[in-house]
C-alpha cells in the first residue's frame, strides 16, 4: 500500500496540503434538476407523487402511504428480538449518549435594567423534527441514536423518520435503534420524495420544522433545496480523521484508528501528523501487513493511498497549526498530555484525548455526538446537539421611563435612515 | 386604504390566513446561473474578476483592489463628523446592543466520570468574518451595528466589511457606524463578486470562514451556492410584524406600529389580531388618517393593502395559537400582563410586550438583535447573535479504565454495522 508521504519541510508543502485536502463539492446539475422536479411534484401532489416514486425507485407498491408506516409494536419486537449483547450495547450506548446532550441543553435568560426595562431570551424547542436515515449499506443504527437522542432532549413533540425500504428490506437494527430513542413515527419512503414529504407535509406525512440526518446525492440536492422552508442540519462531506503522535503510541494501533476511517468510504480521509519520521515508517508497515485481514481492505486501500498521508513535522506546535488550518472531523491527540495541547485547537469537530482514546469510542457510546462538520466546516460549525432543536426568541419590555430615553435614540436613528414611521412609533411612546 | 379585514369565526378561515402568508422565495434561474458564473471566474482570477464587475456594476475603474479599501482613518473621520446628536445616539445604540450581547457568550464546560473519563466541550470563535452591507437606499448604520457587534463580542479577530459604492459614493452613516463597531476592514465592492472574494479570498480580500448581512437577491443566491465553504446567516425574507391588542391601546400608536414595519417595502407585512372589533375600526381609521402625513405614504400603502390584515380574534388565547402558527419576526405585545403571556409564544423571532415597547426601540437601541428570522422560519431558528461567531468541539478523554467497558460496547455496535476496523481499533485498548 502506498500511503502519500509529506514532509513540512518540504518546499512546497503548503500546496501539497492543499491539494490533499481540495474536495470538489460542486453541485451536480443534473442530480439538481430532477430534484427539483421531484420537490414540486410532492409539494403539489402530496401521497400520489410519494407513493409513485416509491414504486419506481424502491418497486413497492401500495395503495396508501399508511400503508408505508411502521406501527410503534413492529419497531419495539425489532428491539426485544435482537441478541442480548446487541440490544444491551445499544442501550448503553443510548444512555451515555443522553446523559452527555443533556448538559447542552439551553435555558432562558432576563435581566431588568434600573428603569425597570425587561431584557432577555426565550429558549423553546422545535415542534417536529424529520429524521432522514439511509437504507441499505450506510444504515447504521448509531447514526439514528446520534439524530434522535438530541432532539429529544431538546423536548421536540414529534420525530419523525423516514427510511427507504427497497423491495421491502427492514434493517432490524435501525428499527430497534428507533425503539431505543423514542422515535415518534417511521414511514418507510427515502429520497427527495421523503425530503419533500417532510418539507411541505402531504395527507399522510406530517409537515416538521427541520430535517436532520445523512443522505446521497439526491437527498444532499433535497435538502439544500427546501433549507428555508424547514431547517436543516449541516450537508455533509466524506468523513474524516486527523491524528496527532508523538511516536509513542503503538503503531498497530495508530494504523487501525485510521484504518476505522478509511474504511467509511473511498473518499474518506485519515491524515497523521508525526514529528518522529521513524514511527511514521513503523505505522505504514502495520499497514501493510494489517490491512490484509481487514474484510473492507479495497476501500480501505484506495480511501488511504488516494486520500491518505503521512506528514512529518518539525513538532508538536506545528502540528497544531497544521491541525487548524484543516479543521478536521475528528482529531485524535495520541501524545502525553492532551488536555493541555488540546487549548492549542480552535478548530475541529470532536478531540480525542489520550492513547486509549480512539475515534470509534466516540462514533459509538463515549457520550457526544458522531454528526460532527466535515471539509475544513469545523472553522465556522459544531457538532449536532441539543441546540440544534432549541431556538431563541428575543425579549424586550421597555419600561414607560425607559421608553423616554430609549425613544429619542431610536427617533434620532430612525431619521438618519429616513424611516419616520419608526421615528413616530417611538416618539408616540414619549411624554410631553 | 383599504386593508383587508378578517375574522377567524368566519369559514375558511385557516385558508385564508395560509394565502395572507403564502410567499414565494422561490429560487431564480436566471439570477442563480449569472451568480453561479460570477463565482466561478471570482474564484480563478481573483482580483482581476473582481476589479472588472465593479467597473462593470459601479462604475468604479481603478487600477488593483487595494484603491477600493477604505483607510481606517478615513472610518473614523466619518464618526467624528457627524452631527452630535446622531454620533451620540449611534454610540448609546451600540453600548446597548454590545452589553445584551455579551450575556449570549457560551462558555466551555467538561465532566469527568467515576472511572476518570472527561467528556465536555470547548468553545473557540470564528477567525474571521465578513459583512455585507448593502448600497444604495437599504444601507442601514443599525444593520452594521447589529451584524459586527455579536461577531466582535464573540471574539472575532478580523471583521471585513463590503459594501458596494456605486459612482463612487461613500454612506457618510454607514462608514461611522463601521467605526463604532470596530471593523477591521472595510472594500467598496459589493454583489455576487464581493460574496465570491469573502468566500474563495482573493490576492487582495482575505478569505473569510462565515459571511453575514443583508443583499438583494444576486448576493443572497451568492451566499446560499457558497454556503458549505463559509458559513453564511439566514437568507432572509420581506420583513414581519404581528400585533396582539386587547384594545386598550392607542390606536394611533397601534397604526404607526403597523407603519413602521410596512413602510420597509411593498412585501413588509403588518397584521394585527384582537378580540375587539371596534377597536380594529379605530386602528383603520387612525391608519387612513396618519397615513397621508408619510414621506413614504405610497409603500406602506401598497404593503398594508397587499400583505396586510386587521384580523379578529375570539381571545387572547386564540391570538397566541395564531400568533405561534405564523411564527412572526417582530410580535408585539400589547396587553396587560403581557410578561406571563409570553409563556404562551412559542415561535417568534422577538418578543415585543407592552404598550410602550414598540418594535422601533429593538430596531434600534433596546439591544437585542435585529436581524431575525422571516417568513415562519423562526418555527426553527433564532436572532442572530454571539453564538452564530462561536462554536464547539467535543471533548474525548477516555481513561485506560473506561475503555474497557466503552471498548466493549464499541466494539458490539460497529461489528453490527459491518465495519471491523472500529471494532479493531476499539478492542487494541482492551486489556487481556
Amino acid at each position: 500500500m502506498n500511503i502519500k508521504r509529506l514532509s513540512t519541510a518540504d518546499a512546497g508543502f503548503d500546496q501539497q496540503l492543499k491539494d490533499l485536502l481540495a474536495f470538489e463539492t460542486a453541485q451536480d446539475d443534473q442530480i439538481d434538476l430532477v430534484v427539483a422536479n421531484i420537490l414540486r411534484d410532492v409539494k403539489n401532489r402530496g401521497d400520489v407523487a410519494v407513493l409513485e416514486y416509491t414504486k419506481k425507485f424502491d418497486h413497492l407498491d401500495v395503495s396508501g402511504l399508511s400503508q408505508l408506516e411502521i406501527p410503534k409494536p413492529e419497531l419495539q419486537a425489532a428491539l426485544d428480538n435482537l441478541p442480548p449483547a446487541q440490544r444491551d450495547a445499544l442501550k448503553q450506548a443510548a444512555e451515555r449518549v443522553r446523559v452527555y446532550h443533556e448538559k447542552q441543553l439551553m435555558s432562558s435568560w432576563s435581566y431588568t435594567e434600573n428603569d425597570g426595562t425587561l431584557l432577555g431570551q426565550q429558549v423553546t424547542s422545535l415542534d417536529r423534527v424529520g429524521l432522514y436515515v439511509p437504507g441499505g449499506k450506510a444504515a447504521y443504527p448509531s447514526s439514528v441514536l446520534m439524530n434522535a437522542i438530541p432532539a429529544k432532549v431538546a423536548g421536540v413533540q414529534e420525530l419523525i423518520m423516514v427510511v427507504p425500504t427497497p423491495n421491502g428490506e427492514k434493517n432490524q437494527l435501525v428499527m430497534a435503534a428507533a425503539a431505543v430513542c423514542g422515535v415518534d413515527r417511521v414511514f418507510c419512503i427515502g429520497g427527495a420524495q421523503a425530503v419533500a414529504a417532510l418539507a411541505y407535509g402531504t395527507e399522510t406525512v406530517p409537515q416538521v420544522d427541520k430535517i436532520v440526518g445523512p443522505g446521497n446525492a439526491y437527498v444532499a440536492a433535497a435538502k439544500r433545496r427546501v433549507f428555508g422552508v424547514v431547517g436543516i442540519d449541516m450537508v455533509a462531506g466524506p468523513s474524516e480523521i486527523l491524528v496527532i503522535c508523538d511516536g509513542k503510541t503503538n503503531p498497530d494501533w495508530i494504523a487501525m484508528d485510521l484504518f476505522s476511517q478509511a474504511e467509511h468510504d473511498e473518499l474518506a480521509q485519515a491524515i497523521l501528523l508525526s514529528p518522529d519520521a521513524d514511527f511514521l515508517d513503523k505505522v505504514a508497515a502495520s499497514a501493510n501487513r494489517l490491512v490484509e485481514e481487514m474484510p473492507r481492505k479495497e476501500i480501505i486501500r484506495t480511501s488511504l493511498e488516494s486520500r491518505g498521508a503521512l506528514i512529518k513535522v518539525k513538532d508538536l506546535e506545528e502540528a497544531a497549526r497544521i491541525a487548524n488550518y484543516i479543521a478536521p472531523e475528528h482529531l485524535e491527540l495520541s501524545i502525553d498530555d492532551p488536555l493541555a495541547f488540546s487549548k492549542k485547537i480552535k478548530h475541529a469537530g470532536a478531540i480525542f484525548m489520550g492513547r486509549d482514546t480512539c475515534e470509534a469510542l466516540g462514533d459509538y457510546c463515549a457520550g457526544p455526538n458522531h454528526v460532527l462538520p466535515t471539509s475544513r466546516t469545523a472553522r465556522f460549525s459544531s457538532p449536532l446537539g441539543v441546540y440544534d432543536f432549541q431556538k431563541r426568541s428575543s425579549l424586550i419590555m421597555v419600561s414607560p421611563e425607559g421608553a423616554q430615553t430609549l425613544g429619542k435614540v431610536a427617533a434620532t436613528l430612525a431619521y438618519g435612515e429616513g424611516l419616520q414611521a419608526h421615528a413616530h412609533s417611538a416618539e408616540y411612546r414619549l411624554k410631553p
